[in-house]
């Protein structure tokens, strides 16, 4: 990714702001111009620079993610949707304190350490402790209840590349599940090796959760370098104490909110298709690939689904609110909204490009989802031998209809270099990578959008 | 780089540093049975291993660096070296403060910033102030003398990929030259789009320096995603706010000292082969590159350059201090040393391939260099069109005496992606290039240090 980016950073990247820009300085125009005159390829990079430049970090809960709504909105009443709207609710919410961690011994280290969400919190003045050294989230699930009197945890584990994102399944487990352990083990706190790919001083932040019953404690994760050198260090058969300062908070009923918006199809009564991606983000970069990206992408085929005439079915397009927190968004989305969908797709793994594609359909749909397995062919795209499951953001509502879904599978073999990260910023996203996307979704928006008989339920 | 340090972080290296970590262990054995027993691309490893883990980083003029200075001592000691010294100086320091930078305006965004060393310091509660935004230093330059009002100036410029590293000439200037400028035009404090290649939220610290008579201002670097952030709001034409806290300290009269340590000739009436490097590293990543590898490479390939048998001429290794912050170490040497040298290199321009050696002979010593550069031949090394230059280190000593130099070239293609930066650490270095590195040391020092006639002075 650092391959190309060196020179789409300065290069590229001015020349194709300044073009995207130009349009939107225009009044607005009705949806049938609109689709005309803005390619689909520049509403998309439009919509990755402006969430990322126009409104920065949105962290779900923040005065930044109303921002982000609020532009949001606005984008998509400009770009020609209607019934725009945003749906509030509210969360349980992490405010990000001051996040600081160095070895003390055997050699004095700064380690570059971010709080995972929904962390306990220490003093303002930090704690101090020796480190219990795991190399598995199953070592330390092996080692007694109460064991660790008082130690700080730290769980390393093996994360490798997989182009489908296989890892974060297996791996993320630690963050999830292993500061719930080291608790219940008697930790004082927890630190774990990021989950990611990369090798930068970047650590990767994330959501855990504590079960009921047990006693949030401080939980951060280091970076993969300075995990390397608690590993090393760790070897070496030497004592490591550390120091940590993690005072964020975990703060109830906090404002989110979902923004949807309609490109409505020439029968309204027949029920839409939903898209998805999330508004949200993690608050130490700027949220390019996860998830401006798939914001951009989803709305760009919307509009391009349309350049051949108005589909006969309403996209609906859902901004999500929340999702990094647990899935906010798509849960109140499906709360909200009991009227029937025909179909639920999502984009929520970066920018590079979709080479995979699954479905889900009912047995009789068997002649739909081989048009649309054909019609992506020519894109490089291949089917894979799994079930589609859509995302975060339209699996609830999926889940009460038994929705067909459709996955279009990006290319995941770098999105763990960068997912959670400070380094979740606009020079990621590679402008070709996106259009292949938007292309991808807009052939499989013209056969869905435009399906006259129901889509069965999937079951 | 990142492509291959997936790889390397999690799996060859605990191997690598398991094999290496064992010999050390063994009691200290005479010069032959040293370089008979720890193949050299061992000792190198080690060396990157253990300065970077079991030092870190270490500031010039720090606790830290006195630290590096003593395990310097004691390695060179255990992997056989004699006439083993500190040779203390001291240096006029940078104590690094609290860094943060955010825009306040036109949108709130927290970027990622580095102080300069010798940056003036803010208040502890930082300054605010308008960017005033220069496309180039020449742009800045150009902006009449007090115009600035107060203003935060921000240099941007575009420096891009060099095998031979050869954009931190001109754009270095922007650190060195540009906070000097910026104060003479008036600015309050200044901001530079860090000094380097990669599309990473590192920023690149280094030094720069304030003319007599140029009343030093907090000028700090932003990482490149967000000096293009900076470029993309001010292309936008809206005015830009920062909030900048830079709280670290210029301090006199700071400790430093040189490490330095021979492997003695047959013959000691002649004068040495000197080779450098330098022991301290920027404060931000743990020095892995920029310079424990060049420690490494000339260590190991001095002891290899005796596997054949003791060299007829005295190898002298100098681990230099303070380079970093204006080539002390390099100075102090070559005043405490005025004794004849034969020949001087090094290494410091981190662990990547060597593709290309220049030399600097008297025209009598040609054969000689011929004699070089057809041994490198078989390792891929080819000759460059210019003349070498040393380095830091031991240009003073070579413009004193008019020694003859050999230049090894690295591969500086991703040099200036980690280059100053918190990402400089161990999992960044490639064992297999930097064996390649020692293997072509091994190959001159076997020549040079065998030479029984006078090595002309080149002039």
């Amino acid at each position: 990714m650092s391959l190309r980016t060196g020179f789409m950073r300065n290069i590229l990247r001015p020349v194709l702001t300044a073009l995207v820009a130009a349009p939107l300085a225009l009044p607005v125009p009705a949806l049938a111009e609109s689709s005309a005159n803005a390619p689909a390829g520049d509403v998309a990079w439009d919509i990755v620079s402006g969430l990322t430049t126009d409104v920065g970090q949105r962290l779900a809960g923040s005065e930044a993610e109303a921002r982000a709504r609020a532009w949001g909105a606005e984008k998509l009443k400009a770009l020609g949707f209607q019934n725009v709207a945003v749906e509030p609710f509210t969360i349980r919410g992490y405010v990000r304190g001051v996040d600081k961690a160095r070895l003390i011994a055997p050699v004095p280290q700064v380690l570059a350490v971010t709080a995972l969400g929904y962390s306990g919190a220490t003093p303002d003045k930090g704690i101090e402790g020796d480190i219990a050294y795991f190399p598995t989230l199953a070592a330390l699930k092996a080692a007694p209840d109460g064991s660790l009197g008082g130690k700080i945890a730290f769980i390393d584990h093996a994360m490798r590349r997989a182009q489908d994102g296989a890892g974060y399944g297996p791996y993320g487990q630690v963050r999830r599940e292993g500061p719930g352990v080291a608790s219940r083990k008697g930790a004082a706190a927890v630190v774990i090796r990021s989950v990611g790919t990369d090798s930068h001083r970047n650590p990767h932040t994330g959501v855990t959760s504590f079960p009921q019953g047990v006693k949030p404690i401080p939980a951060g994760a280091v970076s993969n370098p300075d995990a390397d050198l608690i590993a090393r260090l760790a070897a070496s058969g030497r004592t490591l104490r550390l120091a940590l300062t993690l005072t964020g908070k975990t703060t109830e009923g906090m404002p989110s909110g979902n923004v949807v918006g309609e490109l409505p199809g020439r029968d309204p009564s027949l029920p839409p298709i939903l898209v998805g991606c999330h508004l949200d983000s993690w608050d130490l970069g700027t949220g390019a690939i996860d998830d401006a990206s798939g914001c951009a992408i989803v709305t760009a085929a919307a509009l391009k689904a349309q350049d051949g005439g108005r589909a006969l079915r309403t996209i609906r397009v859902l901004w999500a609110g929340s999702e990094e927190l647990g899935g906010y968004g798509g849960d109140a989305y499906a709360k909200a909204h009991a009227e029937p969908h025909a179909l639920a797709m999502e984009s929520d793994f970066g920018a590079d490009r979709v080479w995979r594609v699954q479905t889900r359909f009912a047995p009789a749909d068997k002649a739909l989802a081989e048009r649309i397995v054909a019609a992506l062919n020519p894109l490089g795209v291949v089917p894979g031998k799994g079930e589609a499951g859509g995302g975060t953001d339209v699996e609830p509502v999926i889940e009460k209809q038994k929705l067909a879904v459709v996955d279009l599978g990006q290319d995941g073999t770098h999105y763990f270099d960068l997912h959670h990260t400070p380094d979740d910023t606009l020079d990621k996203v590679d402008p070709a990578a996106l259009a292949q996307n938007v292309a991808a979704w807009t052939e499989v928006l013209k056969i869905v959008a435009n399906v006259a008989e129901p889509v069965a339920p999937a079951g």
